[in-house]
């Protein structure tokens, strides 16, 4: 059976990295069964074999794939016989943008939820988490999610391409969800496993299209612990 | 043959909507030959038979298409043995997404160019275009524009996702263009047609990406009275 590396909050059933969900959901789409291991964020080791330190990674036999978009591609080629992430040899070229863009939405969501994270992350794993991040923002967490509510219109605001799409169409690969979809599901469904913080109002075209991710494949992104925002 | 009503400036030939350009190598990938009409802003009454008041129009015989992505999809429906501006089902629904980002690249760009368009326009079209303009910004073009160095870093900041993906790959379709090329090349053929102003530089491959859409044919974008930067 595949592996996969699945970061894990203090509670080891919530899952929250937005580039482990974009897999999972890929796994999910191409009906594949998965073992997922928690993994936290200070267990560097164990992923040695992948040559890297970052997850998701994923192990088939003996072969160790990391990098969420790889991972898509390598699921697409070596499973040519279950249903398609990405539609075509087009769509899968046109798939590459999505998924930068999601890296960059996890940029911009991280202002809001950075705090809140620090509040779940495995005991093992705060000092590491606060250091890494701190250093990386160029201040402390607390005084780095201080003005968030201030950010919120824009963050609202930069979403209006998406917003305008979902309101045309039910998913960005059409009547059902291809692996665009799970990639920017991703930074969304990371925020409301790890904040309470309210991202999106209830009547925006973007927070239905999230809701209907988290129907798919049974609740499977439901199905996790969450905030209900 | 096709007709298109394409967007002119003070000089017939210099053609700046960013709208029309994706249409104009939408006809042009699909090889259909058209013959575009240079219309200026305030020549509304001449669209009056397509029920909107904005370019591009497309007229097919007795048939007269608004909106690029309409136009987009009635070429791709109505000369199906042309290639594809989509690349697959799943190419077209992907395809909606990078229309809506384009659109937002228009606005985007605007507070480059936006005083650089009022030297361009035809003389009866400068008011209109100032006064519409004006009331839309909330202040004169020419303060609207004063403090863009100051933005600069910003948007080329906001292309990242875009950058990395065409480090990646040639183009947005992958080894070819596709829809999704000519709709984002569009707001910035639109700024070269109109503005001196340097929004990209030369080694940023989005502006490696766009003088290989220049090059495409036989040089058609290149053609048009434009700024070398």
């Amino acid at each position: 059976m595949l592996r996969m590396y699945d970061l894990a909050a203090a509670e080891p059933e919530r899952r929250f990295s937005p580039y482990c969900w974009r897999s999972r959901l890929a796994l999910a789409h191409k009906d594949l069964p998965v073992e997922t291991i928690p993994w936290r964020f200070t267990e560097k080791e164990v992923l040695s074999p992948s040559g890297q330190l970052l997850v998701p990674v994923l192990v088939d036999g003996d072969r160790w794939i990391s990098d969420s978009l790889t991972i898509a591609n390598y699921l697409e080629d070596t499973f040519p016989d279950t249903p398609s992430l990405f539609g075509s040899a087009a769509g899968r070229a046109l798939t590459h943008y999505y998924s930068r863009f999601a890296d960059s939405l996890v940029g911009a969501i991280f202002p809001f939820v950075a705090l809140d994270i620090l509040d779940h992350v495995a005991e093992e794993d705060r000092d590491y988490f606060r250091t890494t991040r701190e250093k990386r923002v160029g201040t402390t967490l607390e005084a780095f999610v201080s003005d968030r509510d201030t950010k919120l219109s824009d963050f609202r605001k930069s979403l209006t391409p998406l917003r305008l799409t979902l309101k045309a169409q039910p998913f960005l690969g059409g009547d059902r969800p291809l692996y665009a979809d799970y990639a920017l599901f991703g930074p969304f469904q990371w925020a409301r496993c790890i904040s309470p913080y309210k991202l999106l109002d209830e009547d925006d075209p973007v927070r239905q299209w999230r809701d209907r991710l988290l129907d798919c494949f049974g609740g499977l992104a439901r199905a996790v612990p969450a905030y209900d925002v």
